[in-house]
């Protein structure tokens, strides 16, 4: 028998919860210098892309492809970094990065670089709000 | 007219090339610390995987499970990383590298991380011949 898909406790506790897509839960890392959202397919024991079946996958890009136009519309950034790493946190998860030329670790990547910045509490919640709101809409 | 594509100088001159698949130019990293191919979409003035059409993302990523597959059966990494920055070569590419414990920038990222270790040119001939030979096999 299959186990449960439960969130990952160091992603559960880096993030604040949006919403649940058709297969992904969508999280916003709590890291104010960066619009940075993680997306975690709801399939549990999964640890690399391929490890899903072709129709997940199809589903999951989707929905990376889904959450860049958003973040490129939003914060009209000067590039989306997507990165599936997973070196720490195993649970299969796919970060996409809203990324400028300003930010705290360009042109590097925000992985292991400048440590995370938490949003104030109401900006997290009107940000989360309106992603949520946007992905409703579309 | 749409400008044909053409290979940025910049991953020419960094990589050894593989073979073409249906949608992308394969390319091996002349970074000998770590098993890392590069995925190039021949579509010419794409930046962003949103920009290229619902078919090609489908092949582009069914592309990037293949070659993950590849890796993870060669190399038996600890983990897979999959990465599209572009924050410095802004032509489109992939990045499917194959993670062990014991490598120069574990567990942070590859991108940045030690410079590059070229291979010997027969060691880097053989592992672009023998990945040719998978491909062309699978």
């Amino acid at each position: 028998m299959s186990s449960p898909f439960v969130l990952d406790q160091q992603l559960e506790s880096d993030t604040h919860h949006v919403t649940d897509l058709s297969l992904s839960r969508l999280l916003l890392m709590n890291d104010s210098q960066y619009p940075w959202l993680i997306l975690v397919p709801r399939v549990a024991d999964i640890h690399e892309v391929f490890e899903l079946t072709q129709a997940q996958q199809h589903e999951l890009w989707s929905e990376v492809a889904r959450v860049s136009k958003l973040l490129k519309a939003d914060f009209q950034p000067e590039k989306i970094n997507i990165g599936a790493l997973g070196n720490i946190v195993r649970q299969l998860h796919i970060h996409i990065v809203a990324r400028n030329t300003d930010d705290a670790a360009w042109p590097g990547p925000v992985w292991g670089a400048a440590p995370a910045v938490a949003y104030e509490q109401t900006r997290a919640q009107s940000l989360v709000d309106s992603i949520r709101s946007q992905l409703a809409a579309i």
